[in-house]
C-alpha cells in the first residue's frame, strides 16, 4: 500500500482524498486544514484524520472541539508521497519540508513550472516520472490541451495550436469574485501561460493561447484551431483518433441536445459520481472540423475534477511498479471513467 | 437634403434615427412602430413623427391616447429611402412595399444577404453601393471584422483569418434571454455565420468563424488568428496600420487600465454621446502580437452601436453624391467619432 497524504483540503484536495481512498493500491494517511471550517467538519465525517497546517491551526480546532491529529508535518512523516494541494505558490513554500523528512510530493498546475523536475499528464509522459522525488501536475487547462493535442499529433502530426479559452471566472464557492456583466482580458497580452505550460509537456509544437474570464462558474471552454502536417486530414479521421482516445468524451449538440455547458453538466449529475464530476475532456462531436490542414474543435472541461486521475496515476508512476496502461485501467476503474473505444 | 424614413424603432432604429437627425443632408421623416409603447413615447418626446405599422397598431396608438401620423406605408411614400430597423427577417417582408412604391432602402445583418445586392461596411465598399436600389449593412460583429481584416489586407495581404467569438447574450434591456451560468455553442458547427458574411464583403480570402454565447450584456469580444502574407509583419507595424484605421479605437490594459470590456464601457459612459454609444472597432494595443506571420489581437464591439455610422454613409452612397472620404468625414464629426491618425 502507498501511504498517501494529501496537503489542502479545498477543490483539489478534496477530490484527491476521495481518489486515494479508491484505489486499492492506496491508504489515505489523512489530510491537513488551515482552519476548522465546514469543509474540516467533511472530512472527519469521510473518517479522514485532519491534520492541522501549523500551531496556530491546532489551536483553532481545539478552541472549536473539532478533532485534529496532530501537524501537517505529521502527517507528511507518516506518509511515503504527499499531494499537495494547497493554494497557488503555497506549494513551493512546503517543497523543503517534505525535502527534509525524505518524502516524494506531487504539485498542482498553479505552481511554477520548475518546482518539480517533470510537468505531467498520465496519457503523454506517465514513463519520465518514474523515480522523479517530485512531480506537478499541470492545470486543468493544460491537462486537457495536452490530452487532445497529444492524440492529434500521434495521428496527424501537430505543426501549429492555437486556442483561445473562456475561462469560468469562479468556482462555484467562491462568492466574492467577478466579473458579472464583462469579459476581462486574462491577460491582455499574448500567449496567456497556457501554451508555454501545455510546451512543458508537448515540447515540440508551438501552441499559441489566448485567455478570457467570463461569467460562469462551471467549466471552461476551448475553441481550438490546429494546423496539422497531415494533408489527408479530415472529420472522421479526427473523430475515429479522439474517440479512442482516454478521458475523452464526445457530446453532440444535435439530437443528443448538448447545446451548452450546461447540458454537460447537468448530464453530469446523472452519472453518480461525488460532486458531479467529469474526470473527462469533453468534445463537442460535430464541431469537429478539418478545412485543408487545420482541424477546429470546440471542448470544455470540468475545472474542479479533470486533474483528479493525473493525480492519482503521478503517484503510481512515482512510487509503484504498474505501466501506464495498468495505472490508468486502476484508476478509470475506481472513479467510474469509461474506457475509450477500441 | 434626402428625406430618411426609419422603419422599426428598437436597438438599431432608435440609434439610426438619432444619428440622420444629427446630419445637416438629411431629414428625418419620422419612425415606424408596432406599439404605443415607451419606446415609441421617447420617440415622441424627441420630435419624431411616429407612424403605426398596419391598423391594429394605430386603432391601439388611439385607444392609448399616442399622437400617431399614420401608417408605416405613408412613411414610406414621404421619404426618399427608407432604413429598415424591423427585427431579423421581418425587413424581408418589407421589401414588396419599398419596391411598388418606388423607394430605395437599407437593411440590417439580421437579414438574409442575398435581400439586397450589397452587403456594406462604409470603409470596405462605399462607392459598390451608388445605383443601388437596397443595400444591406452587416451586423455588428461582420462590421468590425471587414474594418480590421480589410486593414490588415491593404498592409499585409492576408491568407486567412480566424475568429472566435464570445458574443454577449442579450442587450441590456432583453430580460428574457439567457444564459446565466453556462457557454452556449453559437452553434456547435464550423464556421458559424459570421466567417461566411465577412466573405459578402471581403470575399477574397477565408475567414473562419467560431462563435459562443456568454452570460454578458454589454460587447462581443473578438479573438483573432490572422495569417498574412507578408513574412517581414511584426506588432509596430500592425499597431502603425490600425492606428490609421478609421473607426477603431486603441485601448490599452496595463496603464491605461482597460482590463475588461467593463472598462471600456466605463469609458464610453464619459464620452457624453447619447446611451453611452461606442461606435468604434475597440482593439487592445497590448494584445495585438505577430508570431511569424501570424497576427493574434483582442477586439471588443458595442453590439448596439457600431453599424449607425454604416447605416448613414450607406444612405449618402445610394442616394448622395459624396465620396467615401467625404460621407465618413461627414457622419463621424456629426457622431463625434475622432478622426485616425495620419
Amino acid at each position: 500500500m502507498i501511504r498517501v497524504a494529501v496537503n489542502g483540503y479545498n477543490v483539489i484536495g478534496r477530490r484527491v482524498a476521495d481518489a486515494v481512498s479508491a484505489q486499492k493500491d492506496m491508504e489515505l494517511v489523512g489530510v491537513a486544514k488551515t482552519k476548522p471550517d465546514y469543509k474540516a467538519e467533511i472530512a472527519l465525517k469521510k473518517g479522514y484524520k485532519v491534520f492541522a497546517a501549523d500551531e496556530k491551526g491546532r489551536r483553532s480546532f481545539q478552541e472549536f472541539g473539532m478533532a485534529c491529529s496532530g501537524l501537517s508535518r505529521d502527517m507528511v512523516e507518516l506518509s511515503d508521497i504527499v499531494v499537495d494541494a494547497t493554494p497557488d505558490e503555497v506549494g513551493a513554500g512546503n517543497k523543503a519540508m517534505y525535502s527534509e523528512l525524505g518524502k516524494n510530493a506531487i504539485f498542482q498546475g498553479g505552481e511554477e513550472p520548475d518546482i518539480a523536475g517533470l510537468s505531467f499528464v498520465a496519457q503523454c509522459n506517465y514513463e519520465k516520472a518514474r523515480g522523479h522525488k517530485f512531480v506537478r501536475v499541470v492545470s486543468c487547462n493544460t491537462t486537457t490541451l495536452c490530452r487532445v493535442l497529444n492524440a492529434l499529433d500521434q495521428s496527424f502530426g501537430v505543426e501549429k495550436a492555437r486556442v483561445v479559452i473562456a475561462r469560468r471566472a469562479a468556482d462555484p464557492d467562491e462568492f466574492k469574485k467577478g466579473p458579472i456583466d464583462a469579459v476581462v482580458l486574462d491577460p491582455a497580452t499574448i500567449p496567456s501561460h497556457h501554451g508555454p505550460d501545455v510546451n512543458t509537456v508537448l515540447p515540440h509544437f508551438p501552441v499559441i493561447s489566448m485567455a478570457l474570464k467570463i461569467p460562469t462558474t462551471h467549466m471552461h471552454l476551448h475553441s481550438l484551431i490546429v494546423t496539422v502536417k497531415d494533408k489527408s486530414v479530415n472529420d472522421s479521421k479526427v473523430i475515429d483518433k479522439l474517440r479512442k482516445t482516454p478521458r475523452l468524451m464526445f457530446v453532440d449538440s444535435g439530437k443528443e441536445g448538448f447545446k451548452s455547458t450546461a447540458n454537460v453538466m447537468d448530464y453530469a449529475r446523472e452519472l453518480g459520481r461525488p460532486r458531479n464530476d467529469l474526470y473527462e475532456s469533453v468534445v463537442w462531436k460535430d464541431s469537429i472540423t478539418a478545412i485543408d490542414n487545420e482541424i477546429y474543435l470546440f471542448m470544455a472541461v470540468d475545472q474542479e475534477a479533470i486533474v483528479i486521475p493525473e493525480n492519482i496515476d503521478a503517484i503510481r508512476a512515482m512510487m509503484g511498479k504498474e505501466s501506464r496502461e495498468q495505472s490508468m485501467k486502476m484508476t478509470d476503474e475506481a472513479l467510474g471513467i469509461m474506457p475509450p473505444a477500441m
